[in-house]
């Protein structure tokens, strides 16, 4: 059994991520009470009648006032309303974390609300997650062989870093400690612009004169293709503006490549689209041989 | 155990599809002797060590003069080649169908070699397969539950069609007969658009500076879009270039669509982003109910 790191945990967002930290951390002995709150009570009954949270407050402010860990679970376009309502009511040495995909954003919002990002403020990035929601999707080995990043700053509290890399390696899960830009750049590139491609193609299809054969007729690859195009669109929507610059920066590279393959295919380039094609399975074979799991 | 339909199976390019159809066929009971064919003599050797095949010969005359049922498993830009070699040594009554993934090419390069399509030529499509290939990826089940796509010809010989759909039955699938156009449209719709996009955008990232640190960090999702970018660069050329303006088209619409979504993400439109991703998830979740099962 692990030593407790935080007596009182808060989960601001009990979802498929903030349930499932809790559910990881409980079962591994590194947090005691943990308390939820969010704007939403049914979800907090049904985060209580599963027994992921101990107990619950609709009250942002009485739920954090006593905790020694303060995890902001929220689709990130909440996370500075948030920090606003809680600000004045943190406890002096309480650890605040968040689990939102993009860190540029947190970072901005906690400097808007603090004048500066809290040096026991450490933004945090699970790479874990599905296209499923709320906390009936939860469950304890979310992160487990998953990769977390932390974005601490120079100024942020050595011990506070620590205390949140005990806690994901607790749940299973591997720290990376990165800047804010790195991460951005490379979720932008590996989780958000798939996310909005598998919506954009979903939404081609729909609008099609034969829509109803399409998905009829759906073939061997669009089943895992846009699986993720059944994801939140809150929350997408929200991270699509919060990396907006990063997101932009690596779709306008796709359509560049999008394009020249166009151009191959109108002029039946076959030398052209076999090198583009051998291209991209050597880089996804080696993929693969890196990660065998599924990640 | 089914009646023989076809004493004497030649599979030309003894493959995934080639290989699995072999293996499903024999073991289903509906075919005799099964000869294989192909330029390539290890892969045949391989298809005759695995018990795929019974005997094979290297020369496509040899191999089809003396079969019922001649099947052609070659990516579809080997079609016409391949018709204009045996042309002269198909057995009068056998019956001949292919598996490719487009079906207005295969019907030109019949209509090149033999005039028109010869009426015991049945072209057909299995909506199933991987991105693995060869004949070592070759499995009995590959069929079991998927739809095959057969396009006959207004003057096509019935017997000839009712011996392929039985022949598919057998294996596990369900049949389909619809128009080549309609085949080519859909397909290309979902399936070949998809390739496109995963093979575009594996490039796209490995392209960019961080490529290292993008593929060690992928998130869930990344894995399974971007497994079909691992499929075989010739036969997706192949596709790509015989389905051509099927494929232009519906490529054209979903970079409209893409721009729009980058309009709605530049300009922070939280309320057109929402709209837009929220039909998105509507549709695919709709998709999941109908079809529960993965294909």
């Amino acid at each position: 059994m692990n030593d407790v790191i935080f007596k009182n945990m808060c989960i601001i967002g009990v979802g498929l991520i903030g349930g499932s930290l809790a559910r990881a951390a409980k079962l591994a002995g590194v947090v005691g009470n943990v308390i939820g709150t969010s704007r939403n009570q049914s979800h907090l009954e049904k985060a209580l009648d599963l027994g992921v949270i101990d107990e619950f407050d609709l009250d942002f402010k009485n739920a954090v006032k006593n905790s020694d860990l303060i995890v902001i679970a929220t689709p990130v376009g909440a996370i500075k309303s948030v920090l606003e309502e809680i600000k004045d009511s943190i406890p002096e040495n309480a650890v605040i974390t968040d689990v939102g995909s993009t860190k540029g954003s947190v970072l901005e919002a906690a400097t808007e609300v603090f004048g500066e990002l809290p040096s026991r403020f450490i933004p945090g990035h699970p790479i874990a997650g599905n296209e499923k929601s709320g906390v009936i999707s939860s469950f304890i080995k979310l992160f487990k062989g998953r990769r977390v990043i932390l974005t601490p700053q120079l100024h942020s509290d050595l011990k506070a870093v620590e205390k949140i890399k005990s806690l994901w390696i607790a749940c299973g899960a591997e720290v990376i400690l990165t800047s804010v830009e790195h991460h951005d750049t490379i979720l932008a590139a590996t989780s958000h612009l798939p996310h909005a491609l598998a919506f954009s193609l979903v939404n081609t299809l729909a609008e099609m004169d034969d829509k109803n054969d399409i998905f009829k007729f759906a073939a061997g690859g669009f089943d895992d293709f846009t699986r993720i195009a059944s994801s939140n669109p809150q929350m997408w929507s929200d991270i699509c503006i919060a990396n907006k610059d990063a997101l932009i920066d690596v779709l306008d590279k796709f359509t560049d490549d999008l394009a020249n393959l166009k151009l191959a295919i109108k002029s039946q380039d076959a030398t052209e689209l076999k090198k583009q094609f051998s291209r991209a399975k050597k880089v996804r074979d080696s993929v693969k041989k890196v990660f065998p799991v599924a990640y």
